[in-house]
């Protein structure tokens, strides 16, 4: 159970120009109005929910400058200007406080080949393992089990999870988080079919990954190699758990994609592309700057307009696809309608 | 190649008020009807497929108490009351004799922090790793590259996978199995977008994960730490391979999820639902208890009827699904017919 | 960053029956036609190229043997019979030289129970875990963190990739590549509904996988071992990141399933079906050979007959649901039309 441990005016601290009332109370958690329990402290982020949450005991509220608030006995109050900005400012401190930073240093148990290069600023966890040519850059943090392959480069200040396996070559960025599981720099899934031998034979992956600075990744996330060149993901791109990026794919600077994305080979996503959940993107597809594609969207055809927004099996226009959607569920009376056009055409020809 | 390695008799005495008949065979597996190979087990769960059976020789066959079985020589018979009865109870004691817990104790090439409690009698397997304030219960079994972050705690007799990650807060209930590659309690998936910077800015994660008793979950499953309280899996729910949960999810008791599933951020599931392979569910949506989700479903707004059944994308009444499905693949006709009526009509104009 | 450090010469000897021409430079890299910098080798596939890519210098060209090549100053020319059979020759030593396989021996860290066999002609890496009775065939590479349950056979020449997981009594065949965090032989997904204790209980799963010859797997596959007999990947079938496969699935041989492909339990595909990205396959299909299933196609019925082609949700012949999917987008106007339609026949009647 997590404990923060925390006072009010240690938390008031954080927020310039707050201003504290009511009783102290031991700051345990921070939580979201609706599951507010003794111990709490909590941000509200308009006036109209003050009533609801005001029957509370034991909490620490943090209020707009001027509102009116009925603090119950028992309770704290801070007034800040704007409660959600303040919200922000205090939970990246809590999140340093929780998550610290391991300190510098390579634990006793990591494999690190002859010619691999780890600065002393670096931190390198239990069991990991660093193969020849590597390089891993300051403040670094590989976590437990990382692998780290041939002739990586990793930049400064750039983490990466328990578990995750860098594929010699791959180059990552400064300031990128890399998460648990993650897997990069895999062969290409390619082959040619062989008839004379009945078989599938790969073709050869020769390339590489290329990850700019800024980006992150959650978990267990699966990126191959280029067949020649490079496969490429742009700076400050944003990518979620799970999600399969193929050979050759570029992805712009600024990406947001979500959950289990699909990504397949040669595709090129331009700048500030957000992907829905479960999107899927057919190979060498072209996806213009901007675009928004919803959860479970196919994108089979090319997206050439800049700033669209996209939805369905395959891709249409959002509103397009919504009017579809919702007109589909009326195929049953459409085709009744049809029949009964149909029969009535029939008697007035017979009339 | 496994081997089961048993006699009848063995076999016989796991079946109470079981009469063995025929020839004794040493069984080497248990396979279904339609795969069987000489020393195999098979249990007939109903007397219409004993004729198709009764040809095979050196097999083992598990047949209910009065059937007529013309058993030829060379094979076994047990006969029981309810031989599927029979086979749940025999695989359970097959399933524990072929993968035995393993015998409590840490193993030399463990990395356990100061401050970290491990029952006397946990099983801790090469290359695990603990980190500071964690506590793991009686019982618990953490396989080999299992990492378990900073003050997690895990219940009594629960299973972690090799290479799953845990991360920092983490809280495991009693009885669970948590598969190989599982990663749980990364930060969610939240940016606000900062024009001055011209990028996505990570909102503060500072929540956990809780999973209560009895949860069960596959291979490779990512769970994210809520932005503040906690993710919630509730009581008995099941999770498959490959599964994505976001931050903030609540997920009741005995849900059910296949391979796959999808869940947003802050996604609400009653008790009991039940959702195929590869559903997404958007963020925030809220799903009634013991909904039944087809596979491949979008869920994309609140189902708030218990024990309804959805298909499609977006998510449909079943029944409506199966019928709009059907009525699609006809819409070339439907327009054809619409043609058709539009140049009768205009005809008639011209009578 | 990678440097291949060839000379035009060392390529030429590659390809049989080339002939140099032009300036010697040293190669740095491979590239694709419109990614060329100094020092890259680029294959051109078409003479209609030629004349887009004459304008670099200080790179290697490989052409035709009889193509009119306007060469610049300062870049090299190999002509040869096909340039594009030249390339996969080429990209193929590259690869064996960049991915060098590692040296037989086994790591001094590993942990390999008594009563398992590891052959002295296979690598194991750093922090490998291998159980009881399994058994390491020559040329086999265990990678760092490789985690091989007990009775686990792998075949000779097989490579598992960092961090995979080997459930006990899988058997890898021949000539396989287990790519890293994939996990084989978790228990299906199998649960049965108890009224009594309100939970689901898990029905035993006894079986294993088996995985045949030259099979190749991507990263952080997930594939369940049988309830009872065996989960079969056939023979020379490749397997792309992410894709989950259900308990007593047979796939047949040389199949192609792209990223994240689902397929439920006791699923059947034949040999050479070849599924898109994303696919979903309901429990207990059948797939006939040679079926063609387009990406995101959900298959909910058999599939009978051989070598066909599919596309939707759920799955419809492909020239049909490309008509259907184009027909639906012009629903709205449809919906007028009839509405029109309707009117036209009423104004009529009241004629």
């Amino acid at each position: 159970m997590m404990e923060l441990g925390l006072s009010v005016e240690m938390v008031a601290s954080w927020m310039p120009g707050s201003r504290v009332e009511g009783t102290a109370v031991a700051i345990r958690d921070i939580a979201s109005p609706d599951h507010l329990q003794p111990g709490d402290l909590c941000f509200i982020g308009d006036r109209k929910y003050v009533s609801e949450i005001a029957g509370n005991t034991g909490v620490c509220l943090v209020v707009g400058s001027d509102w009116e608030v009925p603090i119950a006995s028992g309770n704290s109050l801070i007034r800040v200007a704007d409660p959600m900005k303040a919200m922000i400012e205090v939970c990246l401190r809590v999140e340093r406080m929780l998550w610290p930073m391991p300190d510098p240093g390579i634990h006793a148990s990591t494999v690190i080949a002859a010619g691999a290069y780890v600065s002393p600023a670096a931190t390198v966890g239990p069991f990991v393992v660093i193969e020849a040519g590597a390089s891993i850059g300051d403040g670094v943090v590989l976590d437990a089990h990382a692998y780290v392959g041939a002739h990586v480069s990793i930049g400064k200040g750039t983490r990466v999870g328990p578990n995750a396996v860098l594929g010699a070559y791959t180059e990552i960025g400064k300031n990128c988080i890399i998460g648990p599981g993650v897997v990069i720099g895999t062969p290409g899934f390619g082959y040619r079919f062989d008839a004379a031998t009945d078989s599938h034979v790969a073709i050869p992956q020769i390339g590489r990954v290329r990850v700019e600075d800024c980006v992150e990744m959650g978990a267990n996330c699966a990126i191959d190699r280029a067949r020649v060149g490079e496969s490429l993901i742009g700076r400050g791109t944003k990518i979620d758990n799970l999600v399969h990026i193929g050979h050759n794919v570029k992805i712009g600077k600024a990406c947001i994609l979500c959950g289990q994305v699909g990504i397949s080979g040669s595709v090129c996503l331009g700048d500030y592309v957000v992907m829905g959940g479960q999107v899927g993107v057919g190979d060498h597809i072209r996806v213009a700057p901007k675009s928004q594609i919803g959860g479970k969207t196919g994108v089979i055809s090319n997206i050439d307009e800049e700033g669209g927004k996209y939805f369905g099996i395959p891709a249409m226009e959002l509103n397009v696809a919504l009017r579809v959607a919702s007109l589909q569920k009326r195929l049953p009376e459409l085709f009744k309608r049809v029949n009964q056009l149909e029969q009535e055409i029939r008697n007035k020809g017979q009339e």
